[in-house]
């Protein structure tokens, strides 16, 4: 445990690297040459973090090929008891142009440093939201509880939004926040249940809808609680649920083929893990044409999670219910918070809604002869990509790039598989910008 | 996608569970009946969230044992293609005690609402740090990189202790904080590089173990950095460490055999998930005889972080390095900040210490053969728990609890992989505060 320092770790990794690919080193006897050479000394000299890593990483991912021969003669290897060869070690050796000019390489498709980055670049997408709206934000609140967020200018505009002399909203003075400003709540004349306040609220919305203000009216009910598991206090269109800032809750289901599973003569499947992409149907109110997880949706009240799941992958995707609920599983949720600018005709003085989504998300596994084939019209088609694609993908002039906030279930995704290595910089700092929302 | 509310729920659940329990509808007639009455409508009456979610839980649980049969017969099921039956769905069905008194059902050992208040429990042990500490804390500053915190006691201690006459560390008004205060930082006596102020600050640190202030002393030094992958300003020996409250990194390993994987005839091992759990060795200097991950160990300068779960999982567990790099997958990263009080001998006047810590974990799939066995004497033995096992010892009182961080870094696990649903309250809390370390 008392491994501290390489003298000359750059100079040394530059060797090993250059004779591990030039051949007169195994990846082991380069290794040996390595540790037996680097073990022990105790300075502080350059290349300290990140030469050594990488190097271990080129020299892992070698050992891995290797490992294919050295694998096959032993026990178990045979029975499938082992993770298949992924893509963590695929950094291309950048020790030696580290060493002698201390820059990164050159970008290349799958330089994992580019990938981490465009990863981060992706997670920002999600999460944005400028430091002028966040501090002039008010708090939706009823009851005491709070239940959503809204700018100043929409909060102005519901206040004065009503489809009778009665206002459904009001600013509250006398419960002060710490940031000293007013809550947005609901009126007396809005009553006091959950059906009251529903009705009262809808009929500001609907105005609001006909103004034009509120578009792609979906005639779905959203729970507007302060948690997932409250009961809510009213309900809401999930049209309208952005304008009073309230927390959105969806499914998305990465599906996946995995290697070494599957086929129906007992054999196993060697290759790489794979997932499935669908193609949203052009005709979509939102992100029409773009990519998209497999399965994905709204969580609608009254319906449990997997329950959800399962009826999406069957509508969506063609899924047999048996199936989903064999091969799904939860492994967590992600969420975000996004202020997202809103341009009326006329004059409205909106700004900008707040979405604040938390994600349930599910791995799929499927058998390798099932295909997905669009059921209810949302998606046209669905295809295969591999890790790479996936990662190529993150790039933010992407031609083709997949549906913002799924790249957040996704990177999770490759967060949780092993497909990134925390050896390359900038991982802590994706898997800290990926957890930043506030999941509750 | 527009299913809301469920009319009557919780008397309609009780219904169908009292029909799956006691025979005469099968889970997926009980499901037809469910959603068949219950689907449509528009109230947010009782039982809005929790039941309906609950129903469907114990109602899946059912199903998936009842799939057994089923899929039998079906194509891919004997080839290893799904999931095996997993913990997701164990819990008890309460929902008619809750439709009939709106009270929790009673406790249980596997009651999964009390498993997720205990794991909230484990994660706040870890992210222990009062509100009058926290308030207080100056950070350690180096040529305006921040690279820790400490206590203003531990802050006073340290720029008052010295070898010679000449301090090494003193505060900083000239750089004042958004909350005022000066910063912790070195004396120009310390010098400009790493090694002068490894050097330096190890005078320092030596003083205080000799006057039994920094006990434990290990002998292994830490780079002490801003960031994982940025170059270190200097070293410090790993029990001084929390005085400076810089980062500190490790790696935790998952030891897992899965179902399905891992024998050597071509055989598919059926069953529940197990993981090997180690217990410490009752020399250790800390938490001796406490159970143990399979492999942990901090994370030195100068290796990769594969390297070290290689190296660990060889000198811990006898775990063959080529079967380490095999099996082991980095999963992601947790991590926390804790204040650890110090009570000294004499009138030293030291409050407590602050352990930030950030964990890299990995899940290794090990073969059904291979059994670890203890090499280096820092594990006495190792056996393998089952996931009822590993939930029942989240309970505050267990009586043989695991070491305080591995809890995160199982819980992690659990989230992942499936074994705790999102279908049960506070599981969003759960995951939420797991996350809330700064992991930077």
């Amino acid at each position: 445990r008392a491994y501290v320092g390489i003298p000359s770790s750059a100079i040394l990794t530059s060797i090993v690297c250059f004779f591990v690919m030039h051949g007169p080193l195994s990846p082991m006897q380069a290794l040996c040459v390595l540790f037996s050479g680097s073990v022990g000394g105790g300075t502080c000299s350059g290349g300290y973090h990140g030469v050594a890593r990488r190097s271990a990483s080129v020299l892992r991912a070698r050992q891995r090929r290797a490992n294919g021969a050295l694998i096959a003669g032993m026990p178990f290897a045979r029975s499938g008891s082992f993770l298949p060869i992924r893509g963590i070690g695929s950094t291309v050796c950048h020790a030696k142009s580290d060493a002698s000019s201390g820059s990164p390489s050159p970008y290349s498709d799958l330089n994992e440093e580019k990938v981490m980055s465009d990863m981060l670049g992706r997670i920002r997408e999600c999460n944005y939201m400028p430091s002028e709206v966040r501090e002039e934000l008010v708090d939706f609140v009823v009851d005491g509880r709070t239940l959503g967020k809204a700018t100043r200018k929409v909060a102005r505009l519901l206040c004065s939004s009503s489809p009778s002399d009665e206002p459904v909203f009001r600013m509250d003075d006398s419960e002060q926040r710490p940031n000293g400003q007013a809550v947005l709540t609901l009126t007396d004349a809005s009553g006091q249940t959950c059906d009251s306040r529903t009705d009262a609220v809808m009929s500001v919305m609907e105005l609001l809808a006909s103004r034009g203000i509120i578009e792609g009216w979906r005639d779905e009910l959203y729970p507007v609680s302060d948690g997932f598991y409250s009961e809510p206090a009213l309900l809401v269109e999930r049209a309208a649920a952005p304008f009073l800032g309230t927390l959105e809750y969806g499914v998305h289901v990465n599906g996946l083929l995995l290697p070494g599973r599957g086929r129906d003569d007992g054999s196993q499947l060697l290759g790489d893990m794979k997932m499935w992409i669908a193609r949203r149907s052009a005709t979509k109110s939102k992100y029409p044409g773009m990519l998209d997880h497999i399965v994905a949706g709204g969580q609608p009240a009254g319906l449990g999670l997997m329950e959800n799941v399962v009826k999406e992958c069957e509508e969506e995707a063609g899924v047999p219910q048996w199936l989903a609920r064999e091969g799904a599983s939860p492994v967590g949720a992600i969420s975000y918070e996004t202020f997202t600018p809103i341009h009326c005709q006329g004059d409205e003085d909106v700004d900008g809604v707040i979405n604040r989504v938390v994600l349930f998300n599910y791995d799929l596994i499927l058998p390798h002869e099932f295909k997905p084939s669009p059921v209810d019209g949302e998606v046209d088609d669905f295809f295969l990509w591999g890790i790479d694609d996936i990662k190529r993908s993150m790039a933010l002039d992407y031609h083709d790039p997949i549906k913002p906030n799924c790249y957040l279930v996704i990177i999770d995704y490759l967060l949780r598989a092993g497909h990134i290595s925390p050896e390359t910089p900038g991982y802590l700092d994706v898997l800290r910008e990926l957890r930043s929302g506030s999941c509750c």
